[in-house]
């Protein structure tokens, strides 16, 4: 019997790491995760995985073949297969696929979250066919990964693709990399809740979010109060439209790309999100890009689509030896 | 006797189109130029073009066999060979390479004034050997090529590239756009006689510029005070370079290219305009690419940059031909 050929795809974040054996069509065959421990030792970490990963591959019955492993980590950096002082990580500056190479013969690729999204998109979701695309992930931060003429832009150093640190406000609000006015620092889980912040002190509207204690204000809740038709809750989702889309103009006049995909928690509020940012984007787009760029949600099913990224980077990589 | 292959460049301006013989090398063999008029039959002028290219190919002599042609022309899209309502001239809609395939059974190839740049400083000048890079042509207006992986950026329609028209300040300058603080209205040499009006009426500095009717002060007379010490003048330079090089920190962020290179009028003041647009976009990097990313010149002769920039357009069309 042919075996089928299968790629595992490994999501390293700051408490999980999902692991999943993921075939060509993008079919999770099996899945599992193992606790992240940030003070742990980097090469203990990756002893680990690389038992769970062997494990589950005994599991998974004789009929598929290992042909190699994407992994999705945050500041992991896909020229030089590192990852560089992770946020949350005690690991500092490693070399993840050296690491690996201990442990594996197959082809070992990384990079970092956006950018296995945006790989993902393109072999499994909503960015099959398309060449020149942007992904757009919602989470804590803002990431981005940006496909051109089919090929993921990783620039001269590996780090390309930081749409989250472009600055919409020279003075605006303080941000995690040390400098003010990051996209981020608006269009975010964490974003969106400093705007919530901001609303309820400069208004005096009602609202059900001035009775939760203003460390438990998350995204989710400012979404549920939305939805409720909560009127400061509603002015946050605008506002976080308004900063996303006006950015995304610039984005547009980078690399016109056919869609840009948001994906991730805020994305999942749906309307409350996207129509703003169409809005404010088509609002301040140069008029040779005027509607023409399209607006969309992810295409990956919701539970393992940082998985399914991994998986799509090294799959890329295999369609690329094939190729060659 | 083996015959020395050839291009023609084409440079097509508001007022006149330059025509160069150029050799894989960069050398030009043979120069000259026709007058673009604005008010002329684009067929017209087309035929134009193709006598005078006939007749230089006749006067090159017999050593030399014309591979190909190329064409740098303002709102130029490569991607489908169109000329797409250029200002100044009243030529509408055209398709360029259909109309040039009247006379012509060799490859052609059109794109934008900026894009020429950019793979005429791959060819031939400061970009040889880097696969990431972004010329910004400082002239009346601001243009960009970006350069990612060692193509050129067209985006999905042919247009990407406008790093011009991203938003710097949006209750800003008017645009001719028709949009607000479009990066180019400040960094240009339009953009920087706008400042010098603004530092004229804002301040009481002893200036020669004061001295110059409003119409006549040029990028050319701030510069040529600014050398001689005129305050205004050299306040003026470091706002441009300040603009530009906030912006550029964005431009980083995008494609992390190796350098940047600047490109045109404003570029050959040197230090003037260097020194600021390097400080400031130093300042505005996010870490992981601080001191990275170089600032230089234009590595084209200045007389025919935008001819090699348009031969070098078809000899990298040519290279890939010969490559598949």
């Amino acid at each position: 019997m042919n075996k089928i050929d299968i790629t595992v795809g490994v999501d390293i974040g700051g408490t999980n790491t999902a692991i999943g054996f993921v075939d060509r069509d993008g079919k999770c065959h099996l899945e599992d995760a193992i606790t992240t421990n940030g003070k742990e030792e980097a090469v203990k970490f990756f002893s680990r995985l690389h038992e769970k990963i062997d494990n589950m591959y005994t599991e998974l019955s004789e009929g598929f073949l290992l042909k190699g492993i994407g992994i999705g980590a945050p500041n992991a950096n896909y020229l030089k297969g590192t990852i560089e002082y992770p946020p949350n990580l005690n690991w500092g500056y490693i070399n993840v696929v050296e690491i690996m190479r201990e442990y594996y013969t197959i082809p070992l690729a990384i990079t970092n979250d956006a950018n296995a999204a945006a790989i993902g998109e393109m072999k499994f979701g909503a960015a099959k066919g398309m060449k020149d695309f942007i992904v757009i992930t919602l989470g804590t931060g803002l990431g981005s990964g940006i496909v051109v003429n089919g090929e993921l832009v990783y620039g001269a150093d590996g780090f390309a693709g930081e749409i989250g640190h472009t600055i919409y406000d020279p003075c605006g609000r303080e941000c995690g990399c040390g400098r003010k006015g990051c996209l981020e620092t608006y269009a975010s889980a964490s974003g969106i809740r400093r705007t919530v912040l901001e609303l309820l002190k400069n208004s005096k509207e009602e609202s059900e979010l001035r009775n939760i204690s203003i460390d438990q204000i998350t995204s989710k809740k400012i979404f549920v109060a939305a939805v409720k038709g909560d009127k400061i809750a509603l002015e946050a989702f605008e506002y976080t439209g308004k900063v996303l889309g006006t950015k995304l103009a610039d984005s547009v006049a980078y690399t016109s790309p056919e869609a840009i995909i948001l994906f991730g928690g805020l994305a999942r509020a749906g309307d409350l999100i996207f129509k703003p940012v169409k809005y404010y984007m088509e609002q301040n787009l140069l008029d040779i890009f005027k509607n023409k760029v399209k607006i969309i949600p992810s295409g990956l099913p919701e539970g393992n689509s940082a998985v399914l990224g991994a998986s799509a980077l090294i799959w890329n990589e295999l369609d690329k030896l094939f190729a060659a």
